[in-house]
C-alpha cells in the first residue's frame, strides 16, 4: 500500500507491545551512573533539584544524510537523547528516506508500538510488515511516536545473519530454505 | 522557554501518567457496537475477518484553520479517527498556530503523557505548565505523540469556569481569589 | 451536590489514571539515599534486616487546625510518613475543614485516583470537578483513599498563577480570558 | 502490636499485589449484562449519556451490628456498591469490631493491597498475618483502603476448612498436622 | 552454546515483553462468542456459574510426530487449548524435536517472554537470536512458560519470505541483500 | 480431581495476580549490592558488558530427594537462581513428591499466577485451593511456569501457625474455631 506527505499510519505491528512501568514522581531526569558499575531496571534518576528545562528538550536537526547503504537514516529522540522521558513511556523517531528506493528495512521494536506520520514524499508500507521503502522520485520524511522512552531496534536481516558470535549456518540455511554457500555468503556481507 | 522548528519537547506533564491495558491479540480494531447500549472499558474489537489496511490510516490534511478564539486547531489522531489504534496504547495530534499569539490553552490529558516536536515557527513553552503560545509573527505546527489511544483532554479554564452543571461561585471565588462578580462573569463567558 | 457524613464518593476525577508498578518482593520500605545524589524511580528499599513494624504505622493527630486561607488542612499519609508503602501502590489523607466555608481547592493527583468518604459534616463537591466544599455550620471531616503510594497534588489556581518561573501574562490573560492586570494581581496573590 | 484509634497502618500483606488495567475513558460505571449470558473481565459499561452522580457515591451507615460469631462486620464499598468505582482501581471496606474480641480473622485479598486507618478503639495486629482483633473493652471502627475496584477476600479458615467440594481429610491433615478426626470436625463446622 | 537435559534457559528475547492485565475476578474463563460479530480485547467470559474444573486443564499427550520440514512440532497451551487460562497471564508450549536437525526456526512471541526447560535430549541455542536446534542423535522435548495467555508467534522466514500479500521483492532483495531472482524463489517456497 | 501425567493444569489460585513492571532494556541481569547497604524494587541489573550466557541458564537436578515431612521437594529457578531472569516476569519450580502421600502443602504465591503441568505420576488437586498431593503408588514428578521473576510463597500452616513473633492463640483458636491448647500445640510444631 502506497501512503503519500501526510499519511499517518498506525504500525500495529505484531512484534510489539510493552508498556513501561509508570512514573512514581513528576519526573525522573536520567543519568548513566556507572562509575560504580551499578545499573537499574532503565536508568537512575537526576537529582530533582539539579534538573533543567534543558533536560526536556533536543534539537532535531533536518534534513538528515541518506547515503547509505540502506538510503534511509533513523534519528531516535529517545531516553538516550532527551533524559528527560526517563519513565515517561514515549519517543519519537525522524527518518529521512533517499529518493527512489530509500529503505528503513523490517525491523522490530521490542518494548514499543510505534505509529508514523509522512511528513514529506511517498512511502510503500505493507500488512503487519514493519519498513517503509521510498517508491517516489524526492526524498521523503516520516515522523513515528513509539509507546516506550527506550524502545529499541531490532534489524531482522542483521539479527539473524550478522548476529555475533555467528549463529551455525545449518540452522540458517534450513530455516530460510538457502543454500549453506549463500548463508555464509551472508553472513560475510552482515 | 521559547523553542523554533525542529526542537523536540518532553513535555513531563505533572499531570498525566497512566498507561493503557496491554493489547492480548495482534490487533483489536475498534468498533462502536451502541445498539444493544452495551460498553466495555475502551472499545469492542471489529471482526478480525473484517479488518482491512484501511483500519490503520488516516488523512492529516494541512494546514487546518486556526481562525478562532484561541488561534489554534488541535486535530487528534487517536482511535476514534484511526480505529486500528485499538489497544496499542500511542496516538498523535496536530496543532496549527495562528501567527503572532496562537493558544494552545493550559490543558491536560488525564490517560496519556506527551512529547511535542514544532515542525515550523516558533512557540513559548514553561516548564510543567502544558500550553503552547506561538511568539512568532508566522503561523507554527506541531506534532505530538501521546501515550494513550483515548488520551483525552481537560481544558483547565473551561472545566474550572464552563463546567456543566455550573460551580457555585463561592468555591471559585476562593479557589482564584477573584471578586464573585468575576467569576459570574467568566462563567458566563465560558 | 451535597453529602452529609458518611456518604462515601468515588472522585472519579478525569485528571488522574496511573497504577504504580508492582511491587517484585514482600516489602520494600523506602529510604531516601540522597548521600551519593543518587535516585530511582520511586524510592530505594531499607535492608530487610532492618526493618521494623514501625515503617508500616503512623499516627494520624486529630484534629487538625484549620485556620488559613483556604480553611482547609490535608493529612497526606503516603510513602513520605510511611515509608513501608513504598511499591505498595495506594495511600490515604485525611482532610479537615473549617465550618461554613472550608475549601479544598480545585485541584488534581498526577499518579492516583481518589475515592473519599465523610466522617463528619456535609460537603459539596461537583461531578468531576475535584474539590470539597464544606457547607455545613460545623467542621467537617473526610477520609480518602488513592491509588499511588506517590499520589502528588496540583491545586490548579496554584500552578496556573503561582507557577515559578512566571507564566507570560498574555497566556493568562487569553486563556483565562481575564483583563492583563488582573492576571498580573493574581500572579502576585499566589 | 498494638494500636489505638487514628492510628494508620500499611497492611503490606504478603499476599497482594495486583494492579488493576487503567482506565481507557473518563468513567466506565458498571452494568451488569447477563441476560445474555455474556461477560467481559470486569463489569460491561452503562452507556455514558445515562450515567447520574448517584452512580458515584453510597452511604455508609454506621454503625453495623457486631453480633456474629466472629464479633465483627465488613462493610466493602467497591464496584458492586458503586458502579462508578468500575475501572478506578481503588475501593474501601468499613469494619465494626464487638467489644473485648471483636476478630476479622486471617485472610486476604487476591487483587489488592490494603492500607487501614483505626477511627476508634484499640486493635491488635501482627506484622504481615493479616488480622485484627480488638483488645479493648470498647468497639472499634476502622477504615481500609484497596488497591481493587474488586479486591476480593479469602478467609483463610474458611477457604482450607468450608472448601466446597470438602478436601480430602489426609491432605489437611498432613499440612496442618491435626488429627484426622479434628479436621473432620472442623470441615464440619466451617 | 549446547544444553542437554534438564537445562533450563531463560530466552532474555529482545523482541517481546508485554504482561497481560491483570484479571479483575476470580477467573474468567474464556468464551468465543462470535454469533453478533462482537469481540473484545481478549475473550469474553463464560458465565461463573457454568465454569466447571474442565474449564482449567487439558492432557499434553506424548510424543508428538516430527516428521515435518523443520522436524518440530510446537505444541501449545494457551487459552485457546484451555479457556481456564483467560486474564491470567500464562502458558506453555511442549516442544518435540526430531533427532539429528529437528529445527524450532527463529521466530518471536509478540506478546511474551519465554523460559525454556530441556526434558530430554541436546539443543543448541544462541544468545538472543530465539530457536531450538536439535544437535543429538536422538529427539529431544523441551517445555517452555510464556508470560501471556495468549502469546502470538510470528515465525521469521514466513513473515518475510511468505506474506500474503506478498511484500515487493525490490524491498526484500535490499534488506537481506539477496537477488532478485533468489528472493523470488524463496517467495514461492514459502 | 485426580490428573495423571501429562495433565496440563491452570491453577487460577484466587490467591495471586500481579504482574511484574515491564523491562526497560533487552536484559537486566540481576546482581545483589548489598554492600554498601541499598536495595530497590527487585534487583540492581549487572553491567551489560559482563553479561554472559551463563547468567541466562541453570541445571534442573533430577530427581530431588522427597524424604521429609512433607514428602515433597520445590525447586525454584526464578531470578534468585537464574540472575538473567531479572525484570522478565517469568519463572518456573520443578516439584517432585514423594509415593502414596507426598504433599506440597496448601500455599500460595503473592506475586505470581501458576500453571503446573504433571510430568510423571497422579496427583491430586482441588479447584481453587492450592496444593498437590500425589495420590499414586509411584513419585510423581511437576513442573509449573509461575508469571514472575520472583514469585513468593506462603505456605499457609506456616504462616498462620509458624509466624515469629508468635500470633495470640486467642485469634487462632477463634479464627480456626480450634481449642487453645491445640493452637499452643500447634505452635510449637511449626
Amino acid at each position: 500500500m502506497v501512503h503519500s506527505a501526510s499519511i499517518l499510519l498506525a504500525l500495529a505491528s505484531s512484534l510489539a507491545s510493552a508498556s513501561d512501568p509508570s512514573p512514581l514522581q513528576d519526573f525522573c531526569v536520567a543519568i548513566n551512573d556507572t562509575k560504580n558499575g551499578v545499573f537499574v531496571n532503565g536508568k537512575f534518576c537526576k537529582d530533582p533539584n539539579l534538573v533543567t528545562p534543558n533536560d526536556f528538550f533536543s534539537g532535531l536537526n533536518i534534513p538528515r544524510n541518506t547515503e547509505n547503504l540502506a538510503g534511509s537514516t533513523v534519528t531516535p529522540v529517545n531516553v538516550a537523547q532527551i533524559s528527560g522521558l526517563n519513565t515517561l513511556g514515549i519517543s519519537l523517531v525522524r527518518i529521512d528516506y533517499a529518493p527512489s528506493g530509500g529503505l528503513n528495512p523490517p525491523h522490530t521494536h521490542p518494548r514499543a508500538i510505534e505509529i508514523l506520520v509522512v511528513l514529506e514524499g511517498t512511502l510503500y508500507v505493507v500488512g503487519l510488515i514493519h519498513f517503509q521503502f521510498n517508491i517516489g522520485k524526492t526524498k521523503a520524511v516520516a515522523i513515528a511516536g513509539l509507546s516506550s522512552q527506550n524502545p529499541g531496534v531490532i534489524t531482522i536481516a542483521n539479527a539473524v545473519f550478522g548476529s555475533n558470535p555467528t549463529i551455525n549456518p545449518d540452522v540458517l540455511s534450513k530455516a530460510f530454505q538457502l543454500d549453506q554457500n549463500v548463508v555464509k555468503s551472508l553472513q560475510k556481507k552482515f
